[in-house]
């Protein structure tokens, strides 16, 4: 009886969301095409086809371009109707393997990543989205794609869950260093993003710091507010201020801040104490009917967690700051997962999130000629550690 | 019914934690002067004294300075006859309030944070425990006992919960700059505080950073790295290499070592994360006797988890690097607190930790001098901010 209870429970909390998610995504997929590199993740082109199928079955009006091995692929979408039916296939039989580094995927065009971010370049597709390699995806798409116009260097976010929705977090590991005028970047594509994939008007903006006043933090964050703080009205931006670690969870800011080396980090601590309160939580439990539902009321909490926290997980990490939407979904996703991407992929493509942030960085450098202020030199290379 | 088997569960957690604690204090108050101060803490000096005597009961051998006001303080030890057989009390009027900036408690003498501090270096006592103000604390215990020969700044560390046990954790905001040789002076303390505390007999240390890999993260934690595979041999520590946010909880190395920046945000971070999962949880049970009983679980563990992860928590933080221990309890504790932040003093105070320190740096100066590797300028003002 508690073990149905508590699987009851559990599932209404899926149910909810995924009717949020439906009740969002009405209307958007009317026109769309999304570019899919068939071939990438561990589960591949198994998982990715039927995500395609899953999501095809949802937004019937959304089209599909896949990369890949034509024959394996046509194999599958045999018994995926929905898909087939709004489906065309790229042929290719290169792919990028899933230890490849970032250099050798960079070198090598015609691969289905390679492919499936082309057609984003040529306008054929709104989006890509991929579960293959995270840096190889990264390095390929930036050297396709280039970065926005003005814009410093691209950036990897999260959406990281709070009581209230989500928060997106940025960067988490696209660069390890980052100057004040990138960070003021960061702000500039995360409210654009906030804005797009979860429509909030006016999503306001906080800068990670180790407390919350002005004198707090070291010098390239102390910059990085001021001229948050000079701009802010220019730009349209709600600057909050100084936010710490535990404001992320809490749902303090809808967006935070952060150079790459703290986001990365903060992110993955952050997975790993949620880890750890669930293992706390088991030991706490020992005997009895206990042991059983513990585990169970743990189980649909931490999933859903682990699920929403992870930056390149089901519901698809994003390289913000590219001329063209790259969406990462993770490695050893399931349909279900890589569905959740398309759905990610679907909602900025029927958003202006582009135009948004090119139109800030545009105001921004009209502002910065005006105070005087020069940008850094421009540092437009990726890094690519291998 | 199930209310009182979850609490028995919760309970049966306590009494084993609190087991294994005393098992690891035998005998090791014997001598023993702990330096008290007494007005430091929003529940100051009830919660403080009632601390000294619960942790009086259990060893008895201890002895107190208790610094603050006699009349007050004797007040409350009439109640307290096991903290009153052990304890004298050096008067002082002046206190260090809450809310006070570093610099306002350092130009003030004789209040009865500096006195409690002034004990560790008079010799009177082998360490002080205060309950008041962080920065006030650290600057005025700075200010007085100065860093150990050799080393360029002190350090906050934190004893993270890991399956395992505890993982040392620092700098968590003592610095908020931190160049390779600061980190190869954090890992030298942290391993030496890791075999004091949690009898460790050869702690692994890991330094945090984006990846495992060599080529991952900035110059700096790159160089730190270098110098720890350099010089780990002579300093006889165990080197693990890089890891990352997540290892931290699931205990892969004793010790942490990262930048004061990232520690406090990492540590931060970890804790909203493990408030969220808790509420998370409880939004997953809605009706019937779930709710209580899934409240019920979760608090056991979350509690659990929160008062042994926090730095400035209720088992105490301590500031490594000094010539003297000095434990900082969290302001808001109760009297279990406080006797948990005693005990750690106890067990520090047991071991050679500052001689261990002390000797691994001029080793470690030794063998920079032979390498003619020269370290950078010393720096040993501490960062005051108000």
């Amino acid at each position: 009886m508690f073990y149905r209870v508590a699987q009851k429970s559990a599932l209404h909390v899926f149910d909810r969301i995924g009717a949020r998610a439906k009740a969002q995504g009405d209307g958007m997929t009317l026109g769309l095409t999304l570019s899919i590199d068939a071939m990438g993740g561990d589960h591949a082109p198994q998982s990715i086809l039927r995500g395609v199928d899953l999501f095809a079955r949802e937004y019937p009006a959304a089209r599909f371009v896949l990369h890949g091995d034509e024959s394996l692929i046509t194999s599958y979408l045999d018994e995926l109707p929905a898909a087939k039916a709004t489906s065309k296939v790229h042929h290719t039989s290169d792919i990028v393997p899933m230890d490849a580094k970032p250099s050798q995927a960079m070198r090598k065009r015609g691969t289905s990543m390679w492919n499936a971010i082309a057609s984003v370049k040529a306008k054929e597709a709104s989006a890509c989205v991929s579960a293959g390699n995270t840096g190889a995806l990264m390095a390929v798409a930036h050297l396709q794609l280039r970065t926005i116009e003005g814009l410093h260097r691209p950036a990897i976010t999260a959406s990281w869950p709070t009581p209230k929705g989500q928060c997106v977090v940025l960067d988490v590991g696209a660069n390890v260093d980052s100057d004040p005028d990138q960070l003021v970047d960061f702000a500039i594509m995360g409210e654009a993003f906030s804005r797009a994939l979860y429509a909030i008007e006016r999503p306001s903006i906080g800068l990670l710091n180790v407390g919350t006043e002005d004198v707090k933090g070291h010098d390239d964050i102390r910059e990085a507010m001021r001229l948050l703080r000079l701009f802010g009205t220019t730009l349209n931006l709600e600057v909050y201020g100084f936010v710490e670690g535990n404001d992320i969870s809490m749902g303090k800011t809808d967006v935070v801040v952060t150079d790459g080396y703290t986001g990365n980090i903060a992110l993955k601590t952050a997975e790993g104490a949620a880890r750890l309160v669930g293992g706390f939580l088991k030991e706490a439990l020992t005997s009895g009917p206990l042991s059983v539902l513990g585990a169970l009321l743990a189980s649909a909490g931490l999933k859903r967690l682990k699920h929403r926290m992870d930056p390149s997980s089901s519901n698809g990490g994003v390289f913000l700051g590219l001329n063209g939407l790259v969406i990462k979904s993770h490695g050893g996703t399931d349909a279900r997962g890589f569905a959740n991407a398309l759905r990610v992929a679907a909602r900025l493509a029927a958003s202006s999130y582009i135009t948004q942030v090119s139109d800030n960085l545009k105001r921004l450098s009209a502002a910065r000629a005006q105070t005087q202020i020069p940008t850094q030199a421009m540092k437009t290379t990726l890094t690519v550690s291998d």
